[in-house]
């Protein structure tokens, strides 16, 4: 597979705290350690990506941020419905895509809220619609959590609820009529009397079209639910995958369920995740990484042994791995880059540098390292685009937009400049206003 | 009573549609007919208060924003606290506050979005806590208006949850150390645990100590129930009144209220309701508040004629009404304005011109009409202070800063500039950081 068929990734990236993806990049010098709760820096962070084409920000949530160890901060902090209308004002073309629970909203006050969003941003919005499966997140709103099939009939109705409230006012029905003395005919803004086992709404929402009509529809998740509910809602999911033979499996899969449920299957973006780290020499790459991770590292190491079926202890972490007999922990799809790595000789801590105990594959070195992943990944049909997690905010995506960005679209694989200014747009998917006419 | 105690009132701004106060001011030439859901006009009419030096913006909010009449916008429209984020962003001094019922929404979820609006703004926030009572809001959550008891419970377990979740996070945990490498003392970021009859949270909330500490609490209302609750928990309430000897029964109601709660009365502010119309003369502010009227002239021409006694049509529109028979209806308690009105010898035309048929008080003429009446129930001990509702934002904010606000700074009866940039300070009401201490 080649790119003259001029088929470009998209890049998207993730933004949770003041700080970066690393719960440590609080403790890096260049930082500011009150950015927690600074949107200043947030709405920096989102200038910078737009300055990259970056298609969307993606904020992950969860209604548990407890934080676990003194050393860390939690992942995401302030509430992200309201970070994202900050930045919405103080940029202009980059989407935004945030995680919202179906289980612990109501459809009314989300599709209101998101609605709001959308037409402030001139149609730049996203929902990614998880059902939330985090007991802690649940004792939150006094509750437990449901099991997958409640949980996701619930976030079923929910979606489809909150398209039909976006979808209650006319599209026609704007703008009101001075000359006439009409607002908006009353015909045009009507209730939908929607009733499912979990959810419930009258509606109309008195909000009209926005640029892009509504938001997108994210989901997340992987699990057999997970993927029938994207199969049948989502735009656009948020994956996690550690090869790019996996990474293929679940596009494939995805695109597969979307046309048995009777849609085309370029509407749905499967989007891989992505950790980079870039400095001029891998060496320099890895002790950028290698300050994030040493606050952790005597769990890590340990963890480490395990994934290579032997013992590790902080004694070795100067040590290389030579003459032990490692094998891959197949419970850790992370375990067989952790043995490539032993085998090239790396010392126990420069594998850890390496973020090989990560959330996604974390190509580390000179910027050509990271294209070279994307555009692996991208031609080999693994994935539509990335979501990058920059390990610190305030450095790491400049250094992306100034060095990772130009390759890709020197190689033809990322666009030069914004082709649009909605999220449906720059996503090239389709319109949609209310419910999907096939659901209806 | 004088003013020379040095007491000053307090000024609010209702903030609601894009358009006005009144529900027809979308039509005025003026306007931008889009500026229903264009965040830039709202950003621009709080700027205008805060150049009048005002001590706060109040969204008056509900579920239920269908709208009953073609001629007529909702009354708010946008999701409050989305707004609030971008206003918050453009202003620097003044404060905030956003209804939010207690019925609707999960405590989680709105400690959490109103405490990153206070972080953000610099500690300028209130919520206005209001149970909701609309049966059309209600089917918004496919559920029922529960009776008053039950619903004023849940606000009382509500606000106390979410002011728990505020201080979940203990002041000097704050801010993080770089030095020790510690973000937060864990033992100082705790659950709550708190679990009522309707609602339970665990926490906890993972934002720190906004620069007010945490948001004030408003409350509307004045049922004994509601009277009850902000006797506890409020240290604001909107209120309304038509007369200043109702408001100052309302006013003391409340003080006494507070005091047998344990708080000091002067922790609560009694505000009052203002819809002023200001022009050169009094014919011009009555042909500036009728271009809102006229829409709607028929409907309200014949209840007039209920609030007198007597039975009107529009045919009688330009006629006064001497020698009728007239009384003042005292199941609505504008009809002894209106009676004097009638007596003054108006058009019917003209009666309703004056604003007759509204929520609130309506001086209408020169901007000293307007200060006169502030300054007589002001100094009556009728209120703390005046929520101001223009007609028209466009317009309106503007004529009464310019003009309205000097003769009352003249007069000593309200602040020169901003002494404080928190609501809590512009208010002058005492520190609170989570659950009130009586209370717990
Ligand atoms: C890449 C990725 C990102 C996710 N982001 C979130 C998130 O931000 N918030 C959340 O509550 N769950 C998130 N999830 C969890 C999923 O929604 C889902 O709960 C999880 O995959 C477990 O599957 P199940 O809920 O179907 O059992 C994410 C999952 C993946 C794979
Ligand atoms: C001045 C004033 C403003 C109010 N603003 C709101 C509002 O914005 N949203 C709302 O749902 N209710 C609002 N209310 C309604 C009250 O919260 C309350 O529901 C109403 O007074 C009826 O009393 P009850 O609910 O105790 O029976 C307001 C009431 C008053 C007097």
């Amino acid at each position: 597979m080649t790119t003259t068929d001029n088929r470009k990734m998209l890049i998207g990236m993730q933004l949770g705290n003041g700080y970066g993806a690393q719960v440590t990049a609080w403790r890096h010098p260049s930082v500011d350690v009150e950015n927690y709760a600074k949107l200043d820096a947030h709405v920096r962070y989102a200038q910078k990506a737009e300055r990259g084409k970056f298609q969307f920000l993606f904020f992950p949530d969860s209604p548990n941020q407890t934080q676990k160890h003194p050393a860390d901060a939690p992942q995401m902090t302030l509430d992200p419905l309201i970070t994202m209308a900050a930045i919405a004002r103080e940029t202009t073309h980059i989407g935004m895509a945030t995680t919202a629970s179906t289980s612990w909203n109501e459809p009314y006050n989300l599709a209101r809220q998101l609605k709001t969003l959308d037409m402030m941003s001139g149609g730049r919005i996203g929902w990614n619609a998880v059902t939330g499966s985090d007991p802690m997140g649940a004792a939150n709103f006094g509750q437990e959590v449901a099991d997958s099939a409640q949980r996701y009939q619930r976030l079923h109705e929910f979606v489809q609820i909150t398209q039909a409230l976006w979808g209650s006012w006319e599209e026609d029905a704007w703008p009101p009529q001075r000359e006439t003395g009409v607002f908006a005919d009353l015909n045009k803004v009507r209730p939908i009397n929607l009733r499912g086992q979990h959810v419930a709404s009258r509606g109309p929402l008195p909000i009209p079209p926005s640029k892009q009509g509504q938001p997108v529809i994210f989901q997340a998740g992987g699990s057999p639910n997970g993927v029938e509910v994207a199969a049948r809602h989502a735009n656009v999911v948020i994956g996690a995958a550690f090869t790019k033979e996996d990474a293929k499996a679940q596009r494939d899969r995805l695109r597969n369920a979307a046309a048995e449920a009777g849609r085309d299957p370029d509407e749905i973006k499967f989007i891989a995740g992505l950790m980079p780290t870039v400095a001029p020499t891998v060496r320099q790459a890895l002790d950028r990484r290698g300050f994030f991770v040493e606050p952790h590292i005597r769990q890590r190491v340990s963890y480490l042994g395990m994934m290579l079926g032997t013992t590790l202890s902080e004694q070795d972490l100067d040590s290389t791995l030579e003459g032990r007999n490692l094998r891959a922990n197949p419970s850790d799809p992370r375990s067989q880059r952790a043995l490539e790595l032993a085998q090239e000789g790396w010392t126990v801590r420069d594998i850890l540098y390496h973020g090989i105990i990560d959330f996604h594959p974390s190509p580390i070195g000179p910027a050509e390292v990271v294209a070279d992943h994307m555009q692996e990944w991208f031609e080999f049909g693994a994935c539509d685009g990335f979501w990058v997690s920059p390990s610190l905010y305030e450095e790491d995506i400049d250094i992306f937009v100034d060095q990772v960005v130009p390759l890709l679209q020197e190689r033809g694989q990322f666009h030069a400049d914004y082709e649009a200014d909605t999220s449906r747009g720059h996503l090239g998917i389709g319109k949609q206003y209310g419910l999907d006419p096939r659901l209806q």
